[in-house]
């Protein structure tokens, strides 16, 4: 399978898409009508709609030296929804459009469909279009992703007043790690072919910058526990930079202390060998797709009892700043030195 | 203002966003939340919602050489309402990713948003959202549209069935002229720089490729003159292509007839000059951004009447097959020779 190579012209577009889509599964009433028309259909049952797109380009946001394609389709749906959840909605379709150049075969895009598939199987969302056409080099996936909320529902970055606690789910850091780690094992094999890589007790963080996934269990919970944030954004840039998104849209300041991130074993570990302060890592490293939430303080016994989150500060107003409280009590002002892809 | 280079780079992922959004405008009440936060909020009111998405990258769909971005920016926005239109919705959002590389200025990004505003404003959509990034090379856009549409009043393509009208908007054929047009400039051009291109009397054709419209008109059209097309697409791939889907997705057959098929007279005149056959055009020429759409019967006197529609043939048996019938009274298999962005 790994091994055949059926050219995409062999197929034409509309075979192709019929190809690809065969195996495509509708998981929500909603989806009236999917792919193979102008358009798809979504009953919204008189709901609200939250929508929203990502554009995912080789050499920029992936490097398919290191990342399977399979991987990459299925890496690039959960970063769509993650923005969903961020809204405190549920995904319920998503349309994904790839421009990809000759070099790749039909079995080299089923791979990356495979992983798509298991995506949408996973978190029970329908792939219900999109366009598929060549590039005269690399592959660039743009994926929009369509949730739902109940009327109202849905959380913002600017609503953060003065006094929330602030939060953020799982832990931070361990993305970037991996993707250290994969970064610095692509050049020892550049340099030296045939070595296989050494990522031994190494899982945790690969995973996490291969195969992340989308907090669906943290929405699952404000929806059972009735809490509703005050304002969320997902972590794709870093803590620093997506903290200060809230503060600037909410008009307030934060502070933020160093002793309460969430920071994996394995995070650690790396970021000694790498010789970095795995503080750094959590604030800048990117692409952990946690979600970080502030939460009114009438809320804080739920959250505190909540295994999913970590309360790491509190919002402050505006005139006070954003700043980290280190372990040492030293008052550092966070920046946003987070991923700029067109800083590439 | 066209002379000014600022780099990209200069203002940052999050500046860029800023700075071309800065004249974005809603016109729907629909649009709860636009962009700036991690997705768009749409408010449904209750109706089903449509959703198209399509990519366009430099080299394949679009040469920049005659393709001025405005018009890039203005089409790239139609084709996708063509599709919402199609399903006999009303498109009232979209979404815009866009790839550029470096050699791209923010002042040419102006252009490209200007197009894409312009458009939004005449259409009456919001540009709720979407992604900017770098790309290695060229320049890819994607584009999502959502409609609404009243409950189960959407039309798709497998709905015609025998006897039904064969009916199609405007008019086939001019932007193929006006693509083969500029295709001929441009070749005089790069082998005799500084000749200027000579379009003279040529204003409609080129305008057909360079600024199509979406035909709102028609879907306004059926809601006034209570008529629901039992199948319907926008013709992007040419009259062939497109009613070949509509058969193969109805399981029906056609006859289509020569004499019938709606050309303007400066598609006539340059298909004479070009040495085609107007009839070969107006069949596979492509990007006419026209609606096909068939009818039942009893719809005949009021298509007749809209001055709006040519009435073109008729849906017959799946055993029938597909045909021309040419004014030389030959029956003629009609094929999908349109354009084919894959084969590229």
């Amino acid at each position: 399978m790994q091994n055949k190579h059926t050219e995409i012209a062999a197929l034409g577009e509309f075979g192709l898409i019929d190809h690809l889509t065969e195996e495509v599964e509708i998981y929500n009433a909603s989806t009236l009508l999917g792919i193979g028309d102008d358009g798809a259909v979504i009953d919204t049952f008189g709901k609200q709609m939250v929508v929203s797109t990502d554009m995912l380009v080789e050499g920029i946001h992936f490097d398919l030296m290191y990342m399977p394609l399979k991987h990459l389709g299925y890496k690039s749906v959960i970063v769509n929804l993650s923005d969903i959840y961020a809204m405190n909605a549920h995904p319920t379709q998503i349309t994904v459009s790839i421009a990809i150049s000759n070099r790749f075969s039909v079995e080299a895009l089923d791979e990356l469909y495979e992983g798509i598939n298991i995506a949408c199987k996973k978190y029970g969302v329908d792939l219900i279009g999109g366009d598929t056409t060549t590039s005269q080099s690399g592959l660039v996936m743009s994926i929009t992703a369509i949730g739902e909320v109940a009327d109202n529902q849905f959380v913002t970055r600017k609503g953060a007043k003065v006094n929330d606690l602030i939060c953020v789910t799982g832990n931070l850091g361990a993305a970037y790690m991996g993707l250290l780690l994969l970064e610095r094992e692509k050049k020892i094999f550049l340099e030296t072919p045939g070595v296989q890589p050494d990522l031994e007790n190494q899982a945790y963080v690969v995973e996490r910058i291969l195969k992340p996934e989308a907090k669906r269990e943290m929405i699952q919970w404000f929806e059972s526990n009735k809490v509703l944030p005050t304002a969320m954004i997902d972590i794709s840039d870093g803590l620093s930079s997506e903290i200060l998104h809230i503060c600037k849209q909410s008009q307030t300041g934060c502070t933020i202390y160093e002793e309460k991130l969430p920071i994996h074993e394995q995070t650690r570990l790396n970021a000694e060998k790498f010789n970095i302060a795995a503080t750094t890592a959590a604030l800048n490293g990117g692409e952990d797709y946690e979600l970080l939430f502030t939460a009114d303080m009438a809320d804080f016994e739920k959250l505190a009892n909540c295994p999913l989150v970590s309360i790491i500060g509190h919002i402050s107003s505006a005139e006070e700043g954003a700043f980290l409280i280190t372990n040492g009590n030293n008052k550092v002002k966070l920046n946003a030195q987070g991923w700029n892809a067109l800083k590439n």
